[in-house]
């Protein structure tokens, strides 16, 4: 950590703090230039609240050297995070695709969507059991309901299944869920990350619609800090001014997660950019980019969809994508690193 | 409502689209131009939802003529909303200033701060009892003991307090706190909200780091849809590329507020910003441009702050800004509308 | 063209507004709404001006139906442009791959170079000789001279040439260029877009900042307004929050710009992330989703770089990725559509 | 300037880095921590190309403790810049009011408008020649005509002009002008920067749609570099995911730019909002925020307006509201400060 001082500081506060610092087993090296003093902090800086030193009258600005999560970092934790669920993996290697409709409707689109993405070759099968919608007018899910028969549809097809928390309450019900996803809109609900981090189940995180990297790191170690390993990265679209697209999919994240952390890295690009026309190009894109897997929404009947209908394949779509998908994971493996 | 529709759509699917909507008591005007045929639609949209029809085949476009929140509506709630809490109120013409740490440290700095943006003239205290940081190794905030800290301060001072909440589970230790806030992260958080709405006390909603106005008064929707009409809206800045300050702060949010919904709208220049260099004018130029009062962090001890401290004020700056500020309110009043 | 009415519009402005569109040949049918009247306006929109009809006090909303760029307008052009360059040619299913270095410093380094491009497989020699430096102490380019070593590095091997223009006046210098780049801070430079529509060499068009898909193909629609249908569009990331990477690089721009319009487009990665260590992923990614190729920079030695280092490849790591790219290149023809 | 070095950095390339710095008059300062040493360079750094140091294999980060501007810089310049034309000046407790049509479209028009708002109490003309438009089917302006029009009006009114130059080959017609205004899409038109900083009239600096400040402020010192101190800085408004408003204005730029320089700040709610009734609020916040002045679009005829109609005043509006303005600057100089 490096504590940049304001000219000509107040030399007792400078004492002060020095003394502050040392007492805290922190070395401090100090640098002084033509127009400010700089301390170099030495030590365990983790401990250290960045605000809280900038806050001090006699600083002018903080910089951490060292990222501020630990156990969600690739420095602390080199081999890469691998998560198995039922028959399949996540990370290692493998190539994910996780598949099924944005909301559970009913039984028979629920087996019919999930029968026919397996035979397409999905690896994992989403569903929305509980909807965060912007109007509490529209349709928010069958809940505990959808859990159900998204249940059955593992029974049927022997896929894992993944679905959507959005609240502690709900947890009880994720029983024989495989993977709990937190989706956007909660990737900075800390309670909840805590409280996933106390129980087992691998959690899926989605990125915040503005979360930085680093925030989106730091959401992990929420989880990790209370002792959930199994963490797996979903970007799914960051907020711009572009309206064209819901959100702007930034597939920069692969490589920087990859190298920053070690969890596995899943792509949403039907959320991303609500429109079905532009997944396949950007599935492609993202294994291409050295995802582990996507994420995509597959629907048997588009014009009856009850949310985010837009964004949907069809099977027929969806079975063609996949088989250039596994191609293309195929093929990417051929290639000399 | 405005569906556009795509060149040459299959004509059964346009007919079995027109049936569905005059079932729903919709009528249809139908304009045919060179390129696109339109359908405007007549009567009660609201209960429509505008994915589930763009996302048929034959559909370009869906465009609202209406807002999609009601309650929050001005057009149909004319009337501003005045919140009362003690002997104060917000909104109806009245200046508030919710002032007071952000986070909760101790008893002695809770009650000395509380006494001196009293004297200073705050009209209601403010303090954070949970925090939500970004690393779970950051404080937390006192908790319930915090809450009780500032209930503490309420009975020492006489002002009516707002601290925030960050789950549901904890509503129960909020019995006596009068406003009800909730924070940027949560300003999606839908149980959270629908929740909020089952209460009678005022909530006041921050806006979300990256949320449009609408989807802002969507929110305020879930909380009045659930029964509860004391809503407050706090502008807090929107996350732009921007890094000099922490947010952006969007002070047309005043007028634009005030156009579009009924709302009293509370400006926080502190969390905003970042600095409390910018705090005073910002709060000013808040109040001017017809905000219904300001939110300021207040510290009797900058140098020891716990969380958040480069913004805050002493409580020497804030008395002499409040001075300012309330001299401003009242000569607004002798200005012509 | 729809134009959504006030409440309770004047109706002698409504009649006014009418016989001014039918003067026009703009047939308008109607739609009374319950809250709105709504203007269907039918013929040949372009013409009209969305801003000047927002601004009539009676009017609400205006939306267009049809896209405000022609020529550019996949709809009205259906055939891609392929653009032929010296040997090579820029879509039409060729890999394009321009690379060099960002900065022209001088003969032995940009000639050492661009020999070590061709020989890694690149298409196009890039260099650049005016350099767009947001200080005014930073080294800005070699000019001219630097014009001349792009030449004389095109002679050696054979490549075509492409350069930065910044200002009308430089034009005469690019005479043996292949091709002219526009920069991102010239985006919407539209004295020289216009100029440039008036020469008939290609023109590369890079996207501003923060420019929308729209707002992109309008400016290429300028350079085609003035006769030059010559252009290449090059996604290089847009401006957001996050701060790791210098731009997030938004490769939905491919597909997208796929469907709207029927110009070839090349992705760059280099000055999109401003990390080399991400080029190479991105660039696979960028292939893998349909781009017509990549721009890439290339130095041959990143320690003495004199401008924007950080993101070039050395000739050695640029090899290797290429004989990626055109692999993966290959692949992609083998694949169903 | 603060170079961190990577972990186990090549000591002979540490070596060899140190002696180029220490051959350029800088001193080291080195601080071995545990994970990073790092450099603190002591000497005139505004020398040293972050980029290029930032490029080297052994260097993780580099940051500048100073800012990068120097001219521009309040630390550097203490006094504040205060600018004389006509009878009035821009900065130094003086309130200039910016007004007049966006697009000057006739004699009458604009000898209409330029009376009335100088009546109204403007201080400075404004009216656009030369019109930066998104589509090249869209009025441009009227040009050099356009400009002997406003200097007719500046002869009828006495009034000082202002009016937009695209490009360098326009210089010749601003003889008359007073102040030259640089755009929002020519921020980084470093040509024509340099160009205006050779000739001594007054520019007004818009600040680019998507600019820091730290941008903003490096384009000021590139008109300053080539020799023209008069240089007024205008907020208009950046870009962001919000769509209601045509951009978001930001206020803080006010006390930021004051503290960080030593210009005068103009804002343009008209610009900013693109919504004729939010000019006023947001007109009234920037004077109690501290801005020298604002620029307001007025218009005689807003229905027939030829651009930009929708937020535009009319006379009548303008005048109402520029009391209030005066009023309030009038009342801001009672406050201690």
């Amino acid at each position: 950590m490096i504590v940049i001082l304001k000219q000509n500081p107040n030399k007792n506060q400078v004492e002060h703090l020095k003394t502050w610092l040392e007492s805290k087993n922190i070395k401090i090296h100090e640098s002084v230039g033509d127009s400010h003093v700089i301390l170099g902090l030495v030590g365990d800086t983790s401990q250290l609240d960045k605000d809280l030193i900038s806050a001090l009258d006699i600083v002018e600005d903080v910089k951490r050297v060292q990222e501020p999560y630990k156990k969600a970092n690739r420095k602390f934790h080199d081999e890469d995070t691998v998560i198995k669920v039922g028959n399949t993996q996540i990370g290692g290697g493998t190539l994910t695709v996780i598949a099924g409709p944005c909301s559970i409707e009913g039984e028979e689109q629920m087996i019919s969507v999930a029968k026919s993405v397996k035979e397409a070759g999905a690896t994992i099968l989403r569903g929305g059991a509980f909807k965060p919608r912007t109007s509490p007018y529209s349709f928010q899910g069958l809940g505990s309901e959808g859990i159900e028969l998204l249940k059955l549809a593992k029974k049927e097809t022997g896929l894992p299944i993944i679905t959507e928390i959005m609240e502690i309450s709900q947890l009880p019900l994720f029983d024989e869920v495989d993977i709990i996803q937190v989706g956007t809109r909660n990737m900075q609900n800390f309670n909840l990350l805590r409280e996933l981090g106390r129980q087992n189940k691998p959690v899926m995180l989605k990125r915040g619609m503005s979360a930085t990297y680093e925030e989106w790191l730091m959401s992990a170690e929420y989880v990790m800090a209370s002792g959930n390993e199994n963490i797996i990265l979903c970007e799914r679209g960051v907020r711009t001014f572009e309206t064209y697209t819901r959100n702007t999919l930034d597939l920069a994240a692969i490589p920087v997660l990859k190298k920053l952390s070690h969890f596995p890295v899943i792509i949403d690009p039907s959320h991303a950019t609500g429109k079905s026309s532009l997944v396949s190009p950007l599935a492609m894109a993202a294994v291409a980019g050295g995802a582990d897997g996507v994420m995509i929404e597959v629907h048997n009947n588009p014009e009856r969809a009850w949310c985010d209908g837009p964004q949907s394949l069809n099977p027929e779509a969806f079975g063609k994508m996949n088989k250039k998908l596994i191609a293309l994971h195929e093929f990417m493996k051929t290639l000399d690193d």
